[in-house]
């Protein structure tokens, strides 16, 4: 894929080109919060004017709220900002990325949707919500017309987009790619996921220090349905589910970042290997998602070493937007086997509700 | 299963009860055979009388020729005894164990198996040859049967009877117990293998600290077909492989010990998800393997938390000689999914050989 | 030093040798409290009567109040155990071992104190308390003299001893065999101490992974002060502490168990190399510590090679109650160099509170 | 310190402004020498014409001569350069930069410098060479000048200036800064050592995952010496060593990146706590070496926090070219104590010798 020309002026009706987007962080202080923090760092569309934080930390300077986990420094203008209530009218935003734990979105996350704040968020709160979409830039930004419903039914100004769960980003990337050319049955995944999905101080050290624990709670249920949500098509109602049949297991192992999946894969159609190879090579996000700040340059790298992706050396890949393949090959059971690695706080959380909330722009739906 | 009394005195026809009998360990210098070592010390039936090693090594004293690697201290009686070249006549033993590397199996087992001792191998070299029986003395004990084919056509007076890789031992251990209660069509497995499967040096740390390796050359070829050999059944020119149909994705974590495996699997028969726990519990080797020295209490034992097994707190079940399951679960493209763990350098290495070697005696194949 | 006949019966004077001492673990479903149920499983002295906990985990039965973090199962006997409130009434104990926080060992201990119970603690609340005796058998047993005056003071029937901090177990223990024979001056010690010693869930997996964190709150004053009051002589009113200076660094590394120390000394003599080594070889705990059911057969190994101990080797040296030392050489600064290795929550923790606990009776302090 | 406006442009007498210096890399396909690969790309002085490897890696493609370990992708360029042998007018650079084996360096190093290349190096063959300057730019710019003695006594037309050996660079740095405002006696110092610093494969992961390697050939004499060379001044014939004495103990842990090291230091000079914490605040590199396109902005960062510098964390200050210190405290023993880190294969090695180099350029050593 040629490099896009990226356009890095907000379509903003409302403003000059180049005004930025008042933005805010919600539950800044957290994994989560803290890679939204760094992804804004210098982003040409948004400008971050709000942290909100418990009522613990309301009141403190982020830099005190904050246990900064991440290995690059807390931005300088973050330092001072005053960490704020949970509450729209405080924030001034037009934006809000939230990284809220599940319970806190349930009741904050409307109450900037109705004040008229699109809400990009992580949390898997509204994830199964008939109204919410689902949304990978690349996969199915028409979805996010689903906005229109949540406005009428539920009298929001402003919106609640959801992105996916973090260890199915990528696959559903792949997966997309596979579906456009060749259709889908069935699908056989088995994750082994960073600790960083479990957020910080998350899993203990004693539990994963040489050690894989093979189960984490609720996930499979989220790996074997989200894609077929985003993969579905968009009906006057809502969201009508891929037809197809995914059966996951998921597994924390000793990475620090970067979650890793085995892909076992039934086709519709016929494919050889060089078809399936080239379906990836040249998968495109649609025209509408695809010269975003964000944008991978290469949605899907695929690599033709025997012993790649690894979290280690292919995690940054497209600044972490990239989804890396490899190990393609025939299955014995179903089409083809591949292994799949996707960066989860930046693709998988942060730089991925980012990536949606440049589509929302770009789209018109931020006021 | 109640527990058995165990039986420690060998029913060697040409010595008294309890007159040792006498054992070479063949590479006893590398990662494996230091397990030899380790797990022959105190043995009730066998006695170390020779360990052999490379040219380089032999010669030396097993203390200068090793570099020891294991947590508990090197026997005394080994630190001392001469490493030997892998020459049958020097080795004066009855039965080897082959801890050597597949090329130099190709040599050295035929040599001492022609000259009467029984070879029981962990070397990948023989396990498709169809007169080699690849034995748990759990799943097919009768395999050892084509003992008399290789004695026939190879004009051997010992034997080599090699196990299996140390990633499908668990494995096709639960297969059996499943295999002989509902049948077997298909099964998915994903690996997640200890770096001690490598050996030693093995794998660089800069390769797997923090970090998985999704391949590991041949394995996922061995983990497709070594089960359908153990699961077949024995004809008169040697085994058919079982009907069933494997597909495997093998990768590396950061474990010292003990391979974990996700499997997926379709039965012939329905069955509820009681009944396939109570196969797994109920599972009880054949009579002739039961109450041999090696042999484990529980051969498979099911755990019902939520999160287990895991590699540092279940790796020792049995002494290290139980295949651990958990995760028993409905699958939604085969019938039932499940994790399994096995220790890979006991029960799935020395451990194993030991316990065929014992059967050997056991069934009268040990001159 | 020659394998000692261990004293297999307690001297209870009020009861007919054999029959156990009624003992008490509280704080027993912590990481420490684990420890106390593993190694008292099967003791020949002692037998547990009372689980205690917090108000939360009173009433249920351990094995559902007690995450279990250990590699061996967690013993049959203590799985329906009522876990009790800390309180002595309910105990029924003559001795108790506390794993109890530091805040909850300041009120609770001193009450099993009053009411008769010989309390062997693991906190360092009272370690300090001039009346309260800091011990290692092989160090100072005759500082449970103290005991008299915490009877006579504070008029308890019961008293409470102290181990010592972890990190400090095996350093103070190698401080003895050389101060004995030299004297000392001034050591300077760093610490590279494993997560098991900060609980459970302790060390947040994302700060170790692939990490050294330097800093470990108030342990290199505990470093610094301990020694000198094991090392310090016993006077009327209390312990006057050694006459020398420690220079301590503490870090956490990504090791699951075994606390490493590196270790300069000056001594008061001149000293050889050979004397040095001969000096720790040679040591002996005082004969009333020696035979006593936790008392490891070698109190300080020393190993010759280049790169030991190690704490994935060596860790268990002695069922983890031996001190083991390696790469004594001389100091460009102090005298010699070493490094220490002590298994943190088996001699550094709960067997070290045993040991105490079997010297105490053996002395006669357990009524 | 402010931020220097960095001289982009090489001060070449023989060549117009920009136009870049000829540089190869000699053992190219090793760990720092990818290194160099990665730190070279872009360089705004150097262009890299040669990449030399051993007479196997010969005539190959970098790309197939190379087992790639860094997480960033191999650059462009370099990939199809053919590796070429160690030999000098092969080569066409006026530059070299050394990642050889000390064996091969001992050879192919002088054969460069006779042929007039100037020689960056990273191997310790030369550094003990009383000819050779070990050169750090922020702490002894001025030993340069032993290369002409280089040129006087062996007739080299080119020169060899090393760099130090990875550990002691950040310490190196750090006493520098102490050493100008209080003087130095006395210094105690403990390393916990990155992986990378053994190269690849380098460290068994058996003999590092979840355990520390006490001990590491030869480095603890490097520590204790070569600082002295870096600090000593310079004399007609040579470097008097700096008059203090170290103490220093190696350790390996398990981390990829990052060497960080316990110091305690005695001074000539009375400090407070102050004075020390604005010494390593208020240093700077000497003029010659301030705005080389490699200096960092600030050579000493001194953190404020409990629990820094960590690996994890600070590895990367200065784009892994600054000096982080923290825990500065008083020391019991000596004066004060605080916590090193240092990037091992940037600062203390390639990045290090790239260095180094720009300072040859700037004082017209190179033809």
């Amino acid at each position: 894929m040629p490099e896009q020309q990226k356009d890095t002026h907000p379509p903003s009706p409302d403003a000059g080109p180049g005004t930025p987007i008042p933005v805010a962080i919600l539950g800044a202080a957290g994994a989560v919060g803290q890679r939204f923090v760094q992804l804004l760092d210098g982003h040409p569309w948004f400008k971050v004017v709000a942290l909100t934080g418990s009522e613990r930390a309301a009141g403190q300077s982020y830099a005190h709220a904050c246990h900064w986990i991440l290995p690059s420094p807390m931005p300088e203008w973050a330092r001072e900002m005053e960490v704020m209530p949970n509450l729209p009218e405080k924030a001034q935003a037009r934006l809000a990325f939230s990284a809220l734990p599940a319970a806190a979105a349930q009741t904050v996350e409307p109450l900037f949707a109705e004040s008229g704040v699109s809400v990009c968020t992580n949390a898997s709160t509204f994830r199964t919500a008939e109204d919410v979409p689902l949304v990978l830039p690349e996969v199915n930004p028409e979805h996010t017309r689903l906005i229109e419903r949540q406005r009428r039914e539920r009298g929001w100004k402003g919106c609640i987009v959801a992105n996916a769960n973090c260890t199915i980003t990528g696959l559903t990337i792949t997966l997309k790619a596979l579906l456009d050319k060749f259709g889908l049955r069935r699908a056989f995944v088995v994750s082994m996921q960073a600790i960083s999905g479990a957020g910080y101080p998350g899993i203990a050290s004693m539990d994963i220090l040489g050690n894989v624990v093979p189960y984490i709670d609720g996930e499979e249920d989220k790996m074997e349905w989200e894609p077929r949500k985003m993969l579905g098509s968009l009906k006057d109602s809502g969201v009508t589910l891929a037809d197809m049949t995914i059966s996951a297991h998921a597994n924390r192992v000793a990475v620090i970042d970067g979650h890793m999946l085995c892909l076992s894969v039934e086709f519709d159609k016929k494919a050889t290997l060089e078809e399936v190879g080239e379906a990836m090579r040249d998968f495109a996000a649609p025209q509408v998602s695809r010269d975003l700040p964000s944008a991978p340059e290469t949605p899907i790298l695929l690599r033709d070493e025997a012993d790649r992706p690894q979290p280690r050396l292919d995690l940054m890949t497209g600044t972490g937007m990239t989804t890396v393949v490899g190990r393609l090959r025939q299955d014995a059971l179903l089409d083809y086997k591949m292994v799949i690695l996707s960066h989860n706080t930046i693709r998988g959380a942060a730089g991925g509700s980012i990536y949606n909330a440049e589509l929302l722009v770009r789209q018109g739906w931020v006021g």
